[in-house]
């Protein structure tokens, strides 16, 4: 790996490890002080991640794009702004950060490190949910990112914030995420067996998103 | 439709329902997670609405201007800056846009998807409250979106924002996202009765202040 | 008076209008919605207030800076920014417009129009607490306003947030306001009484922070 | 001292003890309205904390580069942006301006001038967390900081705000405000005993992250 790429990628795993740490280790804390009001919860989980999100990608975003998300990195390789050989170390990278960012918020909480949920998410509409969430991040991700990347921290941090609440699946939108939160039996967590579809709507969505807006920014003179 | 149009309004379409999902969806996930908190439900419905709005006129704003709201496009046509004969095809656009995202809000928590409001929505001072907050909304619009694009994002949002508290009506300020509002039977819905009065509030709104800020804004050497 | 003042009184008046309505009318509506939750109504009413205010000042500022606070308009005048003849016209502008949002507030609501606050304000550390939350909002006002005026509407409504919290008069900090809000029988009353002590405070904040801030930010080179 | 420095100095105290004045002065009133609340009220306390954060980074960032924290003077003088020399002054003034914003809290809240917290805050996970928190307040520092200052204030707002709820202590990531923190038996309060392994934490916390974005950050051609 050349040292320009290890660096990028080192970015993209310190960025999902921490972005990780932000979901769960909200989750846990929201559901200490909270038990038995969901709504509050996850008010309190959506802030945290929301906040987080703004933070991390002003802190990352001009190293390696701040994708945190191997359904971005895929539709930025489909949109030829990520290298398709980088591909795959940006997502190997997501995929490590995001599941060290479950094992560090469960150290910050003494909770037990290596757990794994039960949390049934395969509800009804929660695959439709997973596939709207990530069709409407790469949206502003294709969109905001590229044209002022200085807004991108607020945009994407603002649609996820909304995307919590307009989502039956809380959205999740986020493949490398999905298999992180998989390890914890806490509030943020996703059983095993719903990984796989969680993943397939997501990648379904980021795809669609893709093709409708390499249609929609055409140039005006084409 | 030449194809600039037609993008535009593909924009303004696909925006609108992304925006009137946000609305009905996160109005759905707040009532069912503090079905006995009305303060609660209706803080979350209000965070993720500004947020969204934060998210999708970022997105869309350089493409089509990101009204998502025929008030806002009529001030826009009498201003001098969107084609009179444009103005039709937005205002379609945003009312299929809003109906298709009633759907996908219904579809996404897995709700019938047709059905009605029965939600009353006069109340005393509530068209009042549409009037006043349409207004508020295009100075923001007429004032910053035109100086100072990369704000309009934030300050229409904040507005949203606040509107939706300092309203009796919770500031629908929209017509093409009060018809679609119409056609859910859930927290964020409208009786149809409701909605000709309320649209006749916004536009009222929305003209008054097309003529009140034609005058002040008025440049200084006039 | 001239066209360019009569704007900017106008200005100043609508957008003080704006202001108070948004104060009053979510107070309101979070009473009503949360009465027996305190720190429930307080966090919408702040949230309300912080949003209007990034709105606002985005939308009047470049009109009349949109002090929208006859102590923000001394500080300016002490500081040369207002010329000392047009410092009436504002603070006047500011007076009405206030009163006029308390007005439509009720309106909007559906209250009775003309009434007055029994509200007990005057608490112990009421009155260090407005000097301090004046001398803060002056602090934001005279680096941030002048210095990066894009920046100021979220710096202000940023201050104005933080401050209904660490303040225990939840900060006024605004003689117009604070006059407004004398003449509503809800829940962001003052009772005429603890007007003037209340106005006193908030200007002795003003102008120990427009003694300060002149030495601190004094350039290197003196 | 030279006056450039006083200045610098002066404004460290200022933006310190305003900033904490907002921590502990929220803390208390988010105590008594939501005594029996405790997400509620550590919600409103993050809420108030950051919107504080955005308000005085914005405020003193170009006087002094708005540190309030010497962590971070640490960090910049080891990176090379702060002199050696002026370090031990910042961090003075940062700890008397942080004693005396809980100082200023206690009065305006009529609460005892003088008092001691006996929070217990060492609690299992506590350690890491703060070590975690400053890491991470580092990373945003040293990057956004540096890179775009104008972003400064809403990153490291951002950051603080999300912490608060994914750390086990809630993120006290400062020295200075943590020593101010032992004074006040409210809300905010954390233990004499419990202040110097969280200053240990913060340290650890704080060096790390040197390290890491020293090498992150390199230029590309190295």
């Amino acid at each position: 790996m050349n040292p320009t790429l290890l660096r990028k990628a080192a970015a993209e795993a310190l960025g999902t490890a921490l972005l990780v740490a932000a979901v769960v280790g909200s989750g846990i804390m929201a559901e200490r002080l909270a038990p038995a009001a969901p709504a509050l919860a996850l008010l309190c989980n959506t802030l945290a991640t929301g906040a987080a999100l703004v933070a991390l990608i002003a802190t990352f975003g001009p190293v390696s794009g701040a994708h945190f998300n191997p359904a971005v990195s895929l539709a930025e390789a489909l949109s030829g702004r990520l290298a398709t050989a980088d591909l795959a170390a940006f997502a190997a990278a997501q995929v490590l950060g995001g599941v060290a960012g479950t094992w560090l918020a469960h150290a910050m909480f003494a909770e037990p490190i290596l757990t794994v949920s039960t949390h049934i998410r395969v509800v009804p509409g929660a695959l439709v949910s997973e596939a709207v969430a990530t069709f409407g991040l790469l949206a502003v991700v294709l969109n905001v990112g590229q044209r002022s990347p200085r807004d991108a921290p607020f945009a994407v941090a603002a649609y996820i914030t909304a995307a919590y609440w307009f989502t039956a699946s809380t959205s999740f939108a986020n493949p490398a995420v999905t298999l992180a939160r998989a390890l914890t039996h806490t509030y943020a967590g996703i059983r095993p067996a719903d990984v796989l579809p969680f993943i397939g709507a997501q990648l379904a969505g980021a795809l669609a998103a893709t093709l409708v807006f390499r249609w929609l920014r055409m140039p005006k003179e084409s």
